[in-house]
């Protein structure tokens, strides 16, 4: 550390609102992350509780904590990250903002790379500002947008999307729903009608692809299962899913394409992983593959994407600080 | 009880295989039914403990007892209900038959009489033998079936069925897979490639109707939730789904259809009842409805329904016995 | 009801602040109760949502429903039953109040009749105002009076009560630390010091026995579960110990003494009971025995114990109503 | 391999019976250990099949495979233990056994060092055989044995333990009452009696102290939680308690003394680390304190430990592998 020049100088980064699941998460690979400095959390109700990182309490601070970091994470309930980025673009800082503020379909697009690391990494790795993807349309538009892109799915067939969530991405306000003495034993669909505020995001990614998507909350605290069943075009199999899926994830240490079975909650729970299966189904008149995918929606679906983003922003090493081996 | 001619004495019943979680389930219900008399309930692992009718412990018994009583309940593993079937139609015994081994598509369904309670109820009421449905497909069936017999569903479209269920339905018989530190915290998806043995059933009570069932295995005790995608005929919605079921279950106290939203797995657990429910789904080409089918798989998914077509069989009050309110 | 003759007449029951866990809790078990008519049940947050009792919706009302009925239960925040006490005392209304607000120990228990079913049955047939019991003081009381008025405890010996509960114990309004992403996997001592607010009601009823009480929060919706450790007198064993209970609570279908082992958790959830048992230890130089006290916290130790208490004061059947079976 | 002075090789080690949830939990903390070289995990039933060390799969091997590592890990049932250990010894390896089988009080304890990390260190580093604590015992004895040293404890008083734990300590070899939906919402205590196997190791190590054992089984899959009440000397409060445990465990990274409050399960789960807590107490005749210990079983309480001994006798780094941040 002898010379100052910038280009050796450890990059330094602040995350904004992290006290909630998705900012707790982001602080505990940060505090196992050697490929930066973490200068500031900020949260009011913790202030001056400690973080995972070592020696970092919470603080309640404001955007001139914005004049010490690189790059700044945003946390936020959904709308608040609307002026943390303009004061962010002004100040000429890197901002990862993982609320739906920016992201497609929300009319703050322009401007903001879509955060879908795999499909975006050039983008990514110039961008100054970067919208973090939503946790269920992660996995949706992972799975599907190759198929697409290859003309493997049928035409004009509904997509059917069935996801269960653990409860921690309904976020960590206190709701009388979300009450352990609710959820033990309970699950249910939510968001019927086709109509979650996710599916612009999918919608966007996917156009011409009639998704139909409905989401469960599962009596777990964190993981995503998706069950996705496709029409597929003629003479397309689950083995040619998978070879479209490997031509385009190859090289990922994020992204795992199995080439048999289909993963479980636990496989990915804790990590930052994402794995992708394809199983072809016998008895049907229509040729229909189901995919099951799995990821931890704080990792893959929130934090662990935005460490992602962060590491080829910064020209960090891709998986530096990600819990991806199993 | 001074006078003795059948037409007054009350029926009296056995369980064959009441130690699992099915045979338990039904010895709670028959506990509390006051049309009855449970007079033996066989298991040998258990044999001389306490079952849940007051006084009458488990006992080692061959077909012998079956001269002791009306009605004959077997809860066995499926394979082994085929000679006690044949024992009791000796014995001129009336059987309810809660293992796979009679049911449609078994092949040793003749002179069998399907017991899903709502759509055979006359047949029922005069059968000698009753193959109890199985969980997965009570639902499925009562979901759709009355919408095949009105021309609802879209022609030729895959019906998908994304189903979940507590892990009961795997039976009480100690798997590494079921341990409480494996289910604890995971989700996955299971009979994954459309060949789940329960789809024979399906496929025989609803001809032409291409059904994909994707099961799910759920971390909660007990409970289905079955998630129904399907394209519907030109000018259906969700309304006259929803009119075809009150037609068809008008009178059940068990089959509820809802107005308005979804059942939850917690509407349903420890209860007979069935909650249909059907919601339009927005921005989709083909008109799509969303069918939410939620009981209990020990409820009306088996022990429920047994009791069901007991009372059929013998004459009794329609719901004697059942948990059916709220 | 032309026939006003007070008699033969149902009596009529009212429940104060119906929407919490015990308040439903109870309103489940009056909806099966044949010997009362529950007029109302009152909520401000859920007013015109059903209740468990059919055709029964909640209502925000104020004393003036007192007029209506003949007993009231008031299933409010403690603190909040002092101002319905005194409306119910104006009104000549029998009161069993839920809340803490009359409890021994409190400093308005004057005039006010402790609720220990069995323990002060005469005394609860003839009052008109009753407070019922805290959930963890029934279980110790029950478990240590008739060992403390036999004679059976060691003197000045340190009694060491290790509790733990459900987490519906800590009421229904959402908090961060009640949300099921913190609760799932937890386990944790709480209300450490030995000045949980429910010791006061312990001393007052175990006057000169040193009690050590250390709760703990269960990853589990209800039920309660106390190991208690008691030195005992010289030649004084868990024999005896059995032998002094069932002394005092024979007759009673909500205690249960265990002839050997010890109950569970899930033998008593959803149920009224409370069973005791009482088990010797070895290799220790003073005598000690340990007791094993389980019970529902919203079953005795609340809403249970409230019903038992209605009973005797209208002059019911000990346990109708009750779910005292296993 | 076929000079190079052993100062410079990596060392290398052997794990026996890997396949269990102790077993999987080592391979677990090996796989991220730089300082040793793991060549094999013997497991018969899981043969083939990956571990979680990257390209090693568990194979199904004999004695023989002793002479290839440096030391060896016995992750056995126990009773399994005692011909590897002979084996070992013959063939000069180190042993961590994790069994019961050498353990203190097993009459097989000769020429074994108890291999509880702090308390035994550097005789550890010098040993060839080590006998693994148990899981209970490792945070009763780390509680009271610096009290018991520095006099603290009132005399000839009953010490209680009530403890709790995952049911992963139970083992992963299937059993009815371990199923899920056996242990989902229960909870209970067993081994009632005070003879615990863990007491003879417990009475061996703490000789005098009469200590009164209640273990409970947690519906969590792992975590041990120990809340134990001593009577203290005259003088001595939570602060004196606090300052010998200070003193003992100075420099451990493993071992944390809370200055206030108690630590939760969820605070352990997943480390390795150990954490104390004192608290006093009020309102009793007797000055009482009570210790809350929690420490992850599988961690700490197992394979945690292994590592630390291993480790030590290896002349590794002291936390090398072990999960201690939180």
């Amino acid at each position: 550390m002898t010379n100052d020049s910038s280009s050796i100088r450890t990059p330094r980064v602040g995350v904004v609102g992290g006290s909630g699941y998705t900012g707790r998460e982001l602080l505990r690979i940060l505090a196992g992350h050697r490929g930066v400095q973490t200068r500031w959390a900020t949260s009011r109700s913790e202030a001056g509780r400690p973080t995972a990182v070592r020696g970092l309490p919470y603080q309640d601070l404001g955007f001139e904590a914005l004049g010490d970091v690189d790059l700044v994470f945003l946390c936020l309930p959904h709308g608040a990250a609307v002026p943390w980025m303009e004061a962010a673009d002004a100040a000429e800082v890197r901002v990862v903002d993982l609320t739906a503020d920016h992201r497609p379909g929300s009319g703050r697009e322009e401007g903001v790379v879509y955060g879908l690391t795999e499909r975006n990494a050039s983008e990514i790795a110039r961008a100054r500002k970067v919208a973090n993807p939503g946790c269920y349309p992660t996995g949706v538009i992972l799975s599907l947008e190759p198929l697409l892109e290859d003309g493997l799915l049928a035409e004009s067939r509904t997509v059917t999307v069935a996801a269960a969530s653990g409860v921690t991405g309904a976020g960590r306000s206190p709701k009388p729903h979300l009450l352990f003495a609710e959820i033990h034993g309970d699950y249910r669909a939510y968001g019927l009608g086709n109509d979650h505020r996710h599916l612009k995001e999918m919608r966007a990614l996917l156009p011409g692809v009639p998704v139909l998507f409905v989401p469960h909350l599962l009596p777990v605290p964190r993981g995503i299962l998706e069950t996705i069943s496709v029409a597929v075009a003629p003479g397309v199999d689950a083995e040619a899913v998978r070879a479209a899926w490997t031509r385009r994830y190859a090289g990922s240490g994020v992204v795992e394409v199995l080439a048999e079975g289909a993963p479980a909650l636990r496989d990915v729970v804790d990590t930052d992983r994402l794995v992708l299966s394809a199983i072809d189904n016998e008895g049907l008149a229509e040729p229909t593959v189901t995919l099951v995918t799995a990821f931890d929606n704080l990792g893959k679906g929130a934090a662990g994407q935005a460490v992602q983003n962060m590491n080829l922003m910064l020209g960090l090493e891709a998986e530096e600080g990600l819990r991806c081996r199993r």
